[in-house]
């Protein structure tokens, strides 16, 4: 069977890393930027060059179909084309140009395909500019008010809306054109792992199992400030050592869980921050992700466990969002493990720990994903990378994947 | 003997709280401030009231002596008038206005005195909007160098210097009115505690040994920064949990040294400081102080002892400053505790932790320093409080401090 071309691979990457770039290796292409809308259009170009009918709907989501030998629903595949400031050449893009390369190499190899092939762009991915992150997407399954996301206000603009940015464009279509569950049979999304953990296993391909449930949590401690050469240690409410103590105490307990568990507290913040000053309040966010609901609730009782007084100081804590266990598609997830064998290519199953457009579309149609190896486990930065000879592997196991469910 | 008035001090009290007044029971009067200029302008009027002779220095410090008996060198009393943003009516005003109320007594009530009494204010010790702080009697000492400060940019106003500030005012005097070690005989300085000390163990007066000795160390984390959802625990170099595992360590030993020593992490900053991301570098403060050089030398070598490398991440330090202990003339000591002893007011020796013009003075002229206590150990706020009958019995004893020197 003919595959995918690397020439053709590399020089769509090499080209769409003009878009945006920022010098540096890398890339800044918030969602409908000039530079966004640059590659939307070099995109739209390239489809309808094989011969693909592309239409966007009232998101900007834009699909590029070429036609299948029967009337049937479409297989789709696809990622987003926006990028995080000072973004890589990888996340995101990279679903979206092996997804054209797959649909490329089933045009100009004649591959007999009986469903018609379409390559998504999904708007607002990132949510670098506009908040939140996967929002078009969100908006077509349900998961976001339209008017809500239309009302999002830029972080840099005052006043300009993902609503102005959309009018701008010129790439806002018709609702009718939005992705239809009765209209595609299938999804597939292939990205990039933006982790450590198929290079340090030496994996060639990711099998996505699901994306693995999360919690964040924000505590607080609040203790009384004080001056750092008055106040004896004995009469100290140190909100800063709470949370020290509070931190060891989380990774003591956590640490005895699954080894699968994946938890961070990344942000912190001191009240006054004053090196002659005793803090008085200390916030820290804990997140936690597994794929088994059962451990995120052990993880919940450990969060529960903490006193409401630490050193002195009053603890809460809030919960700021969290996402439940999703679990792609049984039969998809099989069709690429047995691409991914037949090519002969190294593989492991994985859940995903990050979120991605291909989350929301679980619910409404049947979806998975494919990964591939992020090296040094880097992603959202210039630094980011995937050697090309890799991002073919996986858009071979794409291609494969698309043709298995074309003849399911 | 004559003693000072609660009703005069009182006023004192209230008429200097108007100046800077934030309407939320505290101050804000940063030094050469119009606010700071009133208050000038109330002390040199009272002063020359009782009939004092005011001059300035080239710093704007202000000297105002009523003379004595005989051609002595003059006893000194004083403090600072400037505060911090929403700091209270007790940190340095108090010192200016114990030493008017004791100069207002020994005039009115014809007590008499050898030596001329100078009641001095320093210009701009707490460095809140020049820094840095106990600016002019540092200048004054030879502990920095006048045009260094005099191109001390102010922290509201881009390029707006300390000298700038200083030929506005109206208060920049001669060079030759400073404080003259050779015509002075000593100094005593009245301050409130800034700690929870005397208020707690229940003692009037603060019999000032010294200034404790100090270090401020900063400590720097390097990690590497990872998806909160990708990175499994085992790959992580999570510099927040280097600095918790390094903080939990300080306390662990420096809570072994003696219990008069105090220390602070009062600093933090984490970058990226996002909750989905694991923390690249982390850096904190440390402050620790104690009377005994010794103490501090066991600090250094708990520093010393942490290892280059914790949880994976690089640490280093830097001494960001240092304070070696300072101690006051012995025999002015002894004059404070005679003073409260016979005054029957209830008093312990201490050292204090903050610095103080008078720091800079003891390495010229003769030095010590009275205490009374803080409510709370609040200082440096709005909420600063000393019932004025407490501020009395200051004066009280800086009275009689100032006349047991005046008969030595």
């Amino acid at each position: 069977m003919a595959l995918c071309s690397l020439e053709r691979l590399n020089e769509k990457i090499k080209v769409f890393s003009k878009f945006g770039d920022t010098g540096k290796g890398g890339i800044t292409r918030f969602s409908l930027s000039p530079e966004a809308l640059e590659a939307r259009a070099e995109f739209k170009k390239r489809m309808e060059a094989i011969g693909a009918i592309v239409v966007t709907d009232d998101m900007a989501n834009m699909y590029a179909t070429i036609p299948g030998t029967e009337e049937l629903p479409a297989i789709m595949s696809g990622s987003h084309l926006d990028s995080v400031r000072q973004g890589g050449n990888y996340d995101g893009v990279l679903g979206v140009l092996t997804a054209m390369e797959a649909a490329e190499t089933i045009v100009k190899e004649n591959i007999p395909h009986r469903h018609p092939i379409t390559v998504v762009v999904w708007t607002n991915e990132e949510g670098a500019r506009f908040e939140p992150a996967m929002m078009s997407s969100g908006v077509i399954c349900g998961k976001f008010n339209k008017d809500d996301m239309l009302a999002s206000v830029a972080k840099d603009k005052l006043g300009y809306t993902f609503g102005d940015a959309l009018k701008a464009s010129g790439y806002m279509g018709d609702e009718a054109n939005r992705m239809n569950p009765a209209k595609t049979t299938a999804l597939v999304e292939l990205h990039i792992e933006q982790g450590p953990v198929l290079e340090a296993e030496g994996f060639d391909i990711g099998i996505l199992e699901g994306v693995c449930g999360m919690i964040n949590y924000e505590f607080t401690f609040s203790g009384q400030a004080g001056h750092a050469g008055t106040t004896p240690m004995k009469y100290r409410k140190d909100a800063l050592y709470a949370a020290v103590k509070t931190i060891q105490y989380l990774h003591d307990e956590l640490d005895e869980l699954d080894s699968k568990l994946v938890y961070t507290t990344g942000k912190i913040s001191c009240h006054p921050n004053i090196h002659t000053i005793i803090p008085d309040e200390v916030k820290f966010t804990l997140d936690a992700r597994h794929q088994d609901p059962e451990v995120i609730k052990q993880v919940l009782h450990i969060i529960q466990k903490i006193p409401a007084e630490v050193e002195k100081c009053q603890v809460c804590y809030t919960k700021a969002w969290a996402r439940k266990t999703v679990t792609f598609t049984s039969e998809l997830v099989d069709y690429v493990e047995k691409g991914a064998k037949e090519l002969g290519y190294s593989n492991r199953r994985i859940y995903s720990g990050p979120g991605h457009d291909a989350q929301f579309m679980i619910d409404v149609i049947p979806t998975t994903m494919i990964f591939v190896p992020s090296v040094g486990g880097h992603s959202h930065c210039e630094i980011e990378y995937t050697p090309v000879e890799n991002c073919l592997k996986g858009a071979n196991v794409l291609l494969k994947t698309l043709l298995y469910i074309d003849l399911q």
